[in-house]
């Protein structure tokens, strides 16, 4: 576990880069940012409620701004002298304590705060006096593109166990179950073993289903003699993971599915010989979709070969044709080629990949 | 189940204000707004990452714009020609997109969009175009606040299901349980119940954690004579519900627990005496307060009286000391007063009510 002193030399290394644009201090309101920095509430309780945001201060010890039913959850992880409770009014009163700190030139997550707290936050108050808000981007997320230590301990216990629940999938797969059914299996596997809550909503699709990336599990049986793709993720230690495989329900794969699996592990194959640091990320995807072109199945490849992972499932790097910037040690990214067919399904496969010194290891 | 004409019926009545404020359209940002006037994406993938918006003309048919992923649910839902499908540069092709149509005078969701989706709205594009965005805040919301037959039927059976688990409780405690295993036992009885997801962390809070509003599901058993407070709200045909019971394991409530337990009931009692159209929703939070204070523990009472509750758990009004409107029929709430005390624990009794013609029905 992180202790205080480990979140604190996160901050430090956010710090270090306000001085050089001249801000006093730095408001954070994205829910994972102000957890990667803090331990505090990695999440909000719904969609425009915060738990809280944090202020790091370029010269002095930060705040934390939360309001008082999460004064005992900021006690246990932040010093009480610098916990400062809101009630009603949220922002102004967040306004006018920024101001009373003499906290006035302040950098702001622009990705995370809404054009009504950025209203409230940069009106006048009562003596004329307001914030000045600089927009900034990426901030924090820099420093959780490659993750330290304590994070790849948890990625990779996320990782096993997403492991251990796609070695049982194919004891499960029965006609007897609807996709609906076996995504709530999974659901329980998952809680059942530790995790907190899944990491995004479980893929079950069987049938012309898999040929849906965004398939939603429905109320029919599972088909016999079909493909069954399942991508599914949970979060453990407060880290996500994010695997996918393409099943058989049945003991005759089609000569369609056979080639599209071969395919996509193919091109799943070639995209991985190219994750290493100082590699072009955009040239892993290509390696992919070089492979598919190679069979005239490009087209049937409909999205990007993966994304970073970590607090968020989705998050830095975006493993698409267009990203400019290469691999670097410490990156947590999935490999997930697909191909999809409308008129029998799909295959995916995925995995997760960490970026090493010097290659690449599958989680 | 709602149908296309009753969510354009919905858009209709939005549309309506948009004239007045001579708005070319509105864009609707907020999941469970688009979800309201659409029948679309209740929630978004992830805290940052969108399903997607609409675009309320304000003389014109509607568009819906998302990427390729929900393709196939917009269609369900959707016109095909008045579905706009972006890549990459999401807000760089809405904005595009806008402009090519003409709407130039746009009203926002000032709640729900960031700071740098309203940057990259309002930038000039390559002929100096740039689109001019008008604050709104509340417009969805109005429509949302009085609740409509098919949103009270689902209202309904929420809390009916809800009722159900409150029913097992009694039987369910036991020393061998943690705070943490009733919590678990409690989300699969919601979900194998057809219960989409929990509206909200349950919480469980035994002893001492009874008094923290807050509190999170521990791993200590349960304590032998000790209070019990329980929390939780499933979703369930999308609408959520919420109560709170405090129960007693063992035989022995103590005077100070049986006391509370008095109170509470009374200022529950006496608060929903005050819910009728017409009157002011401060007057039923006095009503608990002043009964607290007949008995000196006002200061025990540190929360609101409750909150409105549908698509989201919290939503308007709040039944709170400074709200300034009144009571309107088909307004649902909850009303929750409770009692906390540090060395004993506390006592929440929450009910959900429908504010009717006449009175007020407890659901």
């Amino acid at each position: 576990m992180l202790n205080k002193t480990d979140f604190k030399h996160r901050r430090d290394q956010l710090r270090s880069s306000l001085e050089a644009k001249a801000l006093h201090g730095l408001l954070i309101t994205h829910p994972p940012n102000r957890f990667y920095l803090s331990g505090f509430e990695l999440r909000d309780p719904q969609p425009g409620e915060s738990a809280g945001c944090l202020f790091i201060d370029a010269q002095d010890e930060d705040w934390l701004l939360t309001d008082a039913r999460y004064l005992e959850a900021a006690r246990r992880l932040w010093p009480e002298e610098r916990i400062f409770i809101y009630s009603s009014k949220t922002v102004a009163a967040i306004k006018n304590f920024l101001l009373s700190q003499g906290k006035q030139h302040i950098g702001i997550e622009a990705n995370a705060m809404t054009v009504s707290m950025f209203e409230s936050l940069t009106a006048a108050n009562d003596s004329s006096i307001s914030l000045n808000l600089v927009s900034t981007n990426g901030l924090t997320e820099a420093l959780r593109l490659c993750k330290d230590p304590s994070e790849l301990e948890f990625l990779r216990a996320s990782c096993r166990l997403n492991h251990e629940l796609m070695n049982k999938i194919p004891d499960w797969l029965s006609r007897d179950l609807t996709e609906k059914d076996l995504a709530w299996k999974i659901e329980k596997f998952f809680r059942q073993h530790g995790a907190e809550e899944l990491a995004f909503s479980t893929i079950v699709a069987a049938g012309r289903n898999a040929s849906l990336p965004h398939a939603i599990p429905g109320l029919e049986q599972l088909p016999l003699n079909g493909p069954v793709l399942i991508d599914a993720g949970c979060r453990l230690h407060n880290y996500c993971s994010d695997q996918t495989r393409t099943f058989w329900l049945g003991n005759l794969p089609t000569s369609d599915f056979k080639s599209a699996m071969a395919r996509v592990r193919e091109a799943q194959e070639h995209a991985l010989g190219h994750i290493k640091p100082g590699l072009p990320i955009a040239e892993a995807y290509q390696a992919a979709q070089k492979t598919f072109a190679r069979y005239g199945v490009e087209s049937y490849f409909t999205h990007s070969l993966g994304h970073g992972i970590g607090l968020e499932t989705h998050e830095a790097p975006s493993l698409g044709p267009n990203n400019q910037n290469t691999f670097l040690p410490g990156m947590v990214i999935t490999v997930e080629p697909g191909l999809y067919y409308p008129h029998w399904g799909g295959i995916r496969w995925e995995y997760m990949v960490l970026v090493t010194d010097d290659g690449m290891e599958i989680l």
